[in-house]
């Protein structure tokens, strides 16, 4: 301990957000004490069939829990929540963030039913966490309360810009606070972790209010037209400029869609967004107004199958589609999104309505910084580290390239990957040791029980199907007794029963090479069991459907 | 036939390529003849687990056998001849194409063991085929070959674009026959159907020879480099570039892929593409060459899992990436692909690769048209009536109101879906009943056995696994001998096994209800087995796998 006061090592551990977008959790290590930046979820890629959602693998945290001294949010969206009420549970430290972090955060542990210690807080307040003492910097970003945070250690100060962008023209709630961000950079800042979301895009991001500049002109042009608005329901400025600009145009605001109707509670609970209830409508409600009179915000700009929107389109929603409808979607599509989004789309204008998407219209800003936003906050931070995080791998090697063309010694970046350990301190900044991380399955009431084992074996039903047997055996007579076959998701180009029929004759051909009476388990027998099938079944038809064997000895 | 021959009625059908893209197929039909304009396949959606291909239901034809005079191939795409070695086999009609497209074609259906009627023609050439006249026209595309089709029929001229773009300076072969393109205008053109792929894009498309120029800059800048460019394998022109710049910088051509061996092939032994066979290499002598002489072409541009350039990525193949490595992505990603080729360029980079992509350099052109050269097709064609083909639904719309805005009637217009048949004649023009239409799975051996339910059962083992129950009944004694119950691709939260066993009990209570002795079939023992399981199970661990039962009687 006394060797650690002497010559203090901060570690950087990167449990998630690196190598990949999405559930975002890094640790801050000195001596006895751990602080966690953010503890996101994810939504399972391809290759993870019915898995639910996809969070940090936080043994790490668990093994050291004794040092963890806060969980700190820089803002409420999933990427940086959603892991918290499954990681709580274990691991019950203080959480800080502001207030619209909190409430989200509160409404999705109590469904959960954890209690936590969850702290409001403000930006520019300064929260002291063991040898760490974190302040919170007010940012723009795609959701209110955003913040970067500026961690002071005995060895100097680190900043961790979160999801940020710079935003001259905000909707409300105070501008990126960049006059303490160069001060803080005329201080000596050790080391920055910036986000590389949007490194790959020159230039700036639109404002936020440009967004409402271009939704007004298109319901300026379409005052007869009853209007649709998709957008991410976590984007409370965005539905405060819709909401307005429905109040403008005497439209009454119809929300639609669960995740939409929590969040409007929770920004209107605590006066982040301000709505004059007259002009809200129940969506049971829709039909007794013209279609002039009506903007329905709702869930969905994603595709994502069971949201508003998507039902709407599908024509599975109370709200039917006719000739006169607009449909702005004020979002765009997350990679990997775009075929659910597509198909919308297209659904839509097959029941006749008009659709306006981001690459017609500037109806949608990217809470990212692009690169003249990065560089920006290079200059005035001006570190003597820099790692980059919330970013694919290539997002974050250009955006070390950006640092090396501002100046920067590429010795004094480091390129992480999700369980990578960053030391500063006596050795300089270096990669060490990796520790235990990656990503935890959760699934139904599981969390971590669907492995690798699991998704593979769900891969190949997927793709093949099964044939299923089960045999009765009577070990004593040393007879088979009866066999059948069954097969699902598999299908044979003439006649999947005569295949059935005659991968019976398969089984018992192998019962025939086999002394019934001497066997002891029935591994072996299982086993050329699945290798003649598996043969036959492929000579037959060219596929390889998963085998199941069930031996039933009476 | 006499009333028919009065009044003539041209009917044109669409199998294919409208309201999505992919699998072109469209049919023209007028009394006693039909002509099919390409036969196209494409590759399964997320939707379609374990699909090798899908192809256009060819229903209509098949039942209409005796009137099919040919098909004419209007390119070499898979999208416009993959279906043909499927369809062939019941509809031995002959089949119309360039050199290129034939070649091609040719190979595949050796391979499928396939003996058709292929005929090379020119473009420029006619080919008569019953009552219509097809006329080849040169159009520029991404492959070599490519045609539009002008259809000369008794009630006026049909215009097909195919796909195409406008490039005023190729790389090689004729610019697209503009000026064939304005006399046909000048004669009454009855119907267009032109292609919509990109018309929400502004403006033109890049030129094929600026590609080139780009790659160029990029070899002179990173002389020392080894260098690796993966392009879609039928882009002979983009090939052909290449190999010009490779010899150009004294670099040795590696051809790496199945597919991209092929083509070169075909496109060589035809003469489209001219290569220096001193300056080829083969992938085994890789290691013989220092990097700044070589310049590695492979597959894998959409970052196909079992593609040249994915196995590299992967670690998994002969060639080693290491740090002096540059790899130019001479494509951009086909909606839905765009995941697994973001994660190629991941693992490209954490090799230490340098990675080009669009969104970086100008390293790929479309080659399909932009928004001013569909119009300046409209504007030369001038037709009496337009249908949008080859785009989803949006493109449709948008390339409609394209022609809207250059004065065409609304009325003139139709957007088609797959399925539907327009009809010009008496009646004007209008959509009339639709025909047996769709996608046909290929899987295996098999086409078009894989159906609704087999995919259905696929993506609920896919989502929850399944759970197998084996039960053995003395039917005469009237009781159960014996259950085995296994899982696959299915979890729980403590312990499977421990489910299983209890799930045997629910098993018995079943059967304690059941007179065993007067069961006839086990349909009703089945059915109220899988209920009580399938409750049992998601009361305990709120996942919904496949119950399945099979009952064996002894």
């Amino acid at each position: 301990m006394s060797a650690t006061n002497n010559k203090p090592v901060l570690r950087v551990i990167f449990l998630g957000g690196v190598g990949e977008i999405g559930k975002n959790m890094t640790a801050l290590e000195l001596g006895e004490d751990i602080v966690v930046i953010d503890c996101g979820s994810t939504f399972p890629g391809g290759d993870m069939p019915g898995v639910d959602l996809v969070i940090p693998d936080p043994t790490y945290l668990l093994e050291n829990k004794d040092k963890v001294r806060g969980i700190v949010l820089t803002h409420g969206h999933e990427d940086h929540i959603g892991g918290l009420p499954y990681i709580l549970k274990d691991l019950n430290v203080p959480v800080f963030g502001t207030e619209l972090t909190i409430a989200i955060l509160e409404a999705k542990l109590r469904e959960a039913k954890i209690n936590a210690k969850l702290n409001v807080i403000k930006p520019q307040s300064v929260v002291p966490l063991g040898k760490f003492k974190v302040e919170f910097v007010n940012v723009s970003h795609s959701i209110a309360g955003s913040c970067a945070l500026a961690i002071s250690t005995p060895l100097g100060m680190v900043f961790h810009t979160g999801d940020f962008k710079v935003d001259y023209t905000p909707v409300q709630g105070n501008i990126i606070d960049l006059s303490r961000i160069a001060e803080l950079g005329k201080q000596e800042v050790l080391l920055l972790l910036a986000e590389s979301t949007n490194v790959e895009r020159p230039g700036f991001t639109l404002s936020e209010t440009a967004v409402g500049k271009s939704i007004n002109g298109i319901l300026q042009e379409n005052t007869e037209s009853r209007v649709f608005v998709t957008t991410f329901a976590s984007n409370i400025h965005r539905l405060q400029q819709l909401v307005d600009l429905a109040a403008k145009y005497k439209r009454k605001v119809v929300f639609a869609g669960r995740s939409m109707l929590n969040i409007v509670d929770c920004a209107q609970r605590i006066g982040e967004l301000k709505i004059d209830s007259q002009n809200l409508v129940d969506v049971d409600d829709v039909n007794k107004y013209d279609d002039k009179e009506l903007m329905i915000i709702t869930t969905g700009s994603q595709g994502e199958p069971m949201s508003a929107l998507t039902r709407i389109a599908n024509d599975e929603s109370k709200i039917k589609l006719h000739y006169n409808d607009l449909v702005i979607i004020s979002a765009s599509p997350i990679p990997g999104n775009e075929r659910m989004i597509y198909t919308v789309i297209n659904n839509l204008y097959r029941h006749g309505a008009k659709v306006i998407y981001e690459s017609l219209a500037e109806v949608h800003a990217s809470g990212h910084a692009c690169r003249e936003e990065l560089k920006l906050i290079h200059s005035l931070i001006r570190p003597k580290y820099f790692i980059p995080v919330h970013g694919e791998h290539r997002h974050q090697k250009k955006h070390a390239d950006l640092a090396i063309s501002m100046g920067m010694r590429p010795s004094n970046i480091i390129i992480t990957d999700i369980g990578d350990v960053v030391e500063i301190g006596t050795k300089g900044f270096r990669l060490c040791e990796r520790v235990q991380s990656g990503a935890l399955l959760v699934d139904g009431l599981g969390v971590g029980e669907v492995g690798s084992l699991v998704l593979r074996d769900r891969k190949h039903l997927a793709q093949e199907g099964a044939l299923i047997t089960a045999i009765c055996v009577d070990k004593s007579a040393g007879e088979v007794k009866k066999i059948e076959m069954t097969s699902r998701g598999f299908a044979y180009t003439t006649d999947t029963d005569e295949l059935l029929e005659a991968a019976k004759d398969i089984v018992k051909d192998v019962f025939i090479g086999l002394d019934i009476k001497a066997q002891e388990d029935w591994n072996n027998a299982k086993t050329s069991l699945r290798k003649e099938l598996k043969n036959f079944v492929f000579r037959k038809t060219k596929r390889n459907p998963m085998i199941i064997t069930q031996i039933l000895e009476v």
